[in-house]
């Protein structure tokens, strides 16, 4: 297997020779987001960048420059976060895939890394699927699984890792000399009754950024949850591609 | 406690009597969308304007004419199903919400009963919030605990509840008369790995529409399901107003 | 004649039975908006619908879920009101038209029961028109000619029915428990010199939300109006179907 | 009385110098549209800046250079018509009324000489009016009445103008260098029965471009329709006028 | 050769026969703006539109109307200066141009008069490129050579133009008794060092809206300016029309 | 003096602190786009964010993550190109820059590394300074001047400089592992005569993507190049500064 085509690293006639083989995408998105004391506000950008691209390595796909901001309007409270609307995230994905659709990429797989931009992936992927272009969006599948599984400590609720072991693990296997642990600090805030009921800014009830306790995280944890993720994630391409072979992809009616 | 304030049955100068005493406002949001062939295309406005009424009449609250159309994009493959996009369905609340806070209204409670409106009902909230209407977003809370407690059949999928013995039993307590039970039939379809990542029309895997069994569905369980949601809201309401009590809302910094 | 086919009623099977044998839809487009002290604010809604319903029977159509809300910007001053933006109105439509034009409905037909909604409607038409689905859009033809034969009292303005005998004998014959006749009361405004020349809340010169007359309504005269206005539209969607038969329409060039 | 600020004569001085007394402002809206094989596809800019000019004149008012395209979508099967969608002339009227209140303008009169562009007028009055700029918009005033009194043909039908004895009259007044009489010839055409019930091309039953008879048309006839529609016109406006004086207006709520 | 086909002088039976000959259209898009005490604020669109006809005499094309209003945003601190914003501009041309592609013309001359159109005009070009109609757009070719050579003032800045001896010299030939000379002045602003680096009010370092010494101009140096950018004009469209002989002109891929 | 604050090393509560002492943020816009066989596809936004970054470092400012994605739909024809479109790119950084205004930082500095950015850039950064954040916009300042005198070769056009020894240099001196010197070739192709007047692949007339020749770049002259950029940018940066010390920036009227 070849590796990951990056397009930070490759010429147009490398991608040309690529498409003329066939060849899958591979897109992360990430946020500007604070991340606690000890994490650097690209820590969404970076892991879901890092996931793609052993993702696209595992796949020999072409890795695209990740898409930094997202939506992350609850975190907007603390300074440093700078989000995009939901609207103009999806019109970035829509446009990068319309691109992908005039050069023939056979399909398009996202890699996710912050939880406010799930909905609007999910429409700019029916948008696409309904112009051609298969979209597989992936949120760190078996993540859940993995952390308890790896992890030491409790997430502040259930899936919700922020800042965490989780989050700080990885980052420590991706880029170690982007975090400080002499600041990590563990909290566990707790949260509103109508917390997902009403829009709520996370600031209100929480006051370093962490939710959870990112203490006992390690490079070894990190590895291994980006190991776990990336083989949960091929597993989904792999099927991705069964699904759709042969198959015409067609809007509103994919039977 | 006066009951809901029913605007499909009052005048203007009554609303303007409550507005004076202050009142919140109550609005479900359904879709038109196939439930297999024993329930009718309005089921899910049909419920949530059910559930929206007596958590009005719990409140003393407006009961605004319910949005019968909402995004049920993945069962559009099924006839007789009519969506609305998120956006187009955003606006519609958004708008409707201007009007709330041009009368003075305290508060907006949404009621839905489709999972596809979830999200454009988060970011309408988000907007209303932010122009100073505090705005609560209820999915049916504490449906999946009452599910379990209440029903015999098991769900299709976790928390996946569609044509099934939950909304065909709610069905029976609020229209019976538009459900046709001789129709029923059980539904377990295989869901592809890749379901949740990918845009997918349910019919691709699906034959009648139905996820479940709602043959065991009967009014009285429907009556029970109802009764605990609406606890669960007014529960959630009374919460809502204890943080709004002498809170100003603002924009992006709700603190 | 089999009668209307009512989404409120059927389920999916019902209707894809229906499309087999070739269907045309009937939507009711409504407002929530002041209508005096005697009448609810979902009475042109409730109106629309009440009529839609029986040109729908007439027709053995497809009755679709009725646009509640509509564009009454210019009674918003009155509480209660709630308007819905006229792009927003048209979007709904055309949604709705789009999803007729998958399912291959032979045509729709709107029912308008508010004055404000005309222009969306048109739009809403002109490009659903453009995209295959032939649309013809009624406001009650015929209501001039039969309130002058059959209401006693004049109207506040020429072709101008609001809170009136006309809407009230209307709300008596389809909901009279939801008419308060002990509140009807007269009303016969002033206009301004520049009304219709300038945006203006109707608020400005018309204190109880009457124009005209309301009580010498009765059911009968409703039952009479409705039936003289569903003959009429009965007449025009035969001249409609006649006018698209065999016919191509195509966008910008109907011939 | 000064007569006009004509802003295609004036330079930006003379503005400032108006600005200071206070000055209202008129915009003719047109459209280009085929009128027939003796007009010109300017028509209906060419009248309603005609007419705006003498407006202009009786108030001393900027005249603002005129919006020539406009809504004609049911000529445009005919060669020579180009419209603009409703939305983008509103958005032009919105622009240019947006620099008005920049510049302290009093108020806006629009003048209208195209059916099709009422409702985006409408709109966009109602837009400028919410942020403080009074908008009169005018549809040829008294034109009904004064048609019947000057005219000797009968118009297609109730209302409807266009290429006729009137509009013919019209332009002999104000650009006969414009008009071919030799080439003007009648035609009465048969609406069919759903006209203004489903969106048409007009070209499906007329074959001219003609509604009418514009034959006995002449300058003199022209020179009263105008005159009688500028009387009525500054009327209005005299009225628009007092009711704004020492008021506020607001959005939504003009009392 | 047979002259410009004036579409404010000729109806629609002569715009079907061109048509049906084969014809090109040129559109004339202007700004209403400041443009000193001596020259009216409809300059841009004067000139724009004096050598559009030009251009449209010399190939025999169809001359639209012009497009009046532009963005003239960093001139709105003049009063008299009404800018339309660049995506309303953009749709106006784009509107303009699918009515074209409707009826079948050849291509589209764009000829502008005022800088700030410049992207919005490129950018409907690309629209209707993409949808088959060929646009060609001109900014007066040729025209700072000719300016050296023909005029005697220097420039306020290079390539800026602005009621300078260029556009009051081209002003006397086109429009001369819409120019006041006896206020012409000069102006030879110093520009901010961040000019062109930030958005900017020319107001902020210009007293009289002159740029440059208009005192000088004629209206032979006008004739002799218009001249020479015709035929550069005509020599450009040349050039365009060989590229698109015989081609299909397609989206994103134009060869 | 600090060097800049890298968003993508630091946490929140060292933006924070910041903040408090007053900041200016630096923010690069890139495309993803072809720059022949010798460069990766990123190379426009890796040249801006090395720009950006020592500009930062100059000022002690904010660096945020760059916007990789940018307009560039005239090298579309090649395969890798990615663009988004100009409304894409404008709402991208009209977002990023209401999250600065939110946060209070007290300026933006855009350093654009890509040609079709520009309109987008500045229409942004008009929308932002009317809502308060002064907005400089920088495209390389003193670039030609400096080419001139530390390059050898002949750009292709006048101040067009792609995948040339300009741009390959400013490469090798910033991300020389991205480079691929022994597939560097010259190609000086032909313009076509309408070049610049309509839109137009560049690879109709170019057959590698590279316009000039690349091979005598070098690391040392990519360092003077990059240099004598930042030099010109801080000096601009001073000016603007001056500019706005103790200015209301408003919105139309920035006197």
């Amino acid at each position: 297997m070849a590796g990951a085509i990056d397009m930070s690293r490759v010429s147009w006639p490398d991608v040309a020779e690529a498409l003329e083989r066939g060849v899958i995408a591979v897109l992360a998105v990430g946020a500007v987001e604070q991340h606690g004391a000890h994490l650097p506000l690209t820590t969404d950008a970076d892991l879901a960048h890092g996931v793609a691209r052993r993702i696209a390595d595992g796949l020999g796909a072409l890795l695209l420059p990740p898409v930094a901001y997202g939506d992350a309007w609850n975190n907007e409270a603390f300074p440093g976060t700078l989000s995009i609307s939901p609207e103009t995230l999806r019109a970035v994905l829509e446009d990068i895939g319309r691109g992908l659709i005039r050069m023939n990429v056979e399909a398009l797989v996202l890699v996710n890394g912050h939880f406010g931009n799930r909905e609007p992936i999910a429409l700019a992927a029916r948008t696409l699927t309904g112009q051609g272009l298969p979209v597989l969006h992936l949120d760190y599948p078996r993540l859940e699984a993995l952390a308890v599984q790896i992890c030491e400590s409790e997430p502040a609720g259930s899936g919700f890792y922020h800042a965490d072991e989780v989050e700080t693990a990885m980052m420590l296997a991706l880029r170690p000399q982007a975090v400080d642990m002499s600041r990590a600090a563990a909290e566990y805030p707790e949260f509103p009754v109508t917390f997902g009921h009403e829009p709520m800014q996370l600031r209100e009830f929480n006051t370093t950024g962490v939710f959870g306790d990112p203490r006992p995280a390690t490079a070894g944890k990190g590895e291994a949850l980006i190991a776990g993720i990336v083989e949960a994630s091929l597993q989904l391409v792999e099927a991705f591609r069964l699904r759709h072979k042969g198959h015409e992809v067609t809007d509103g009616n994919a039977q």
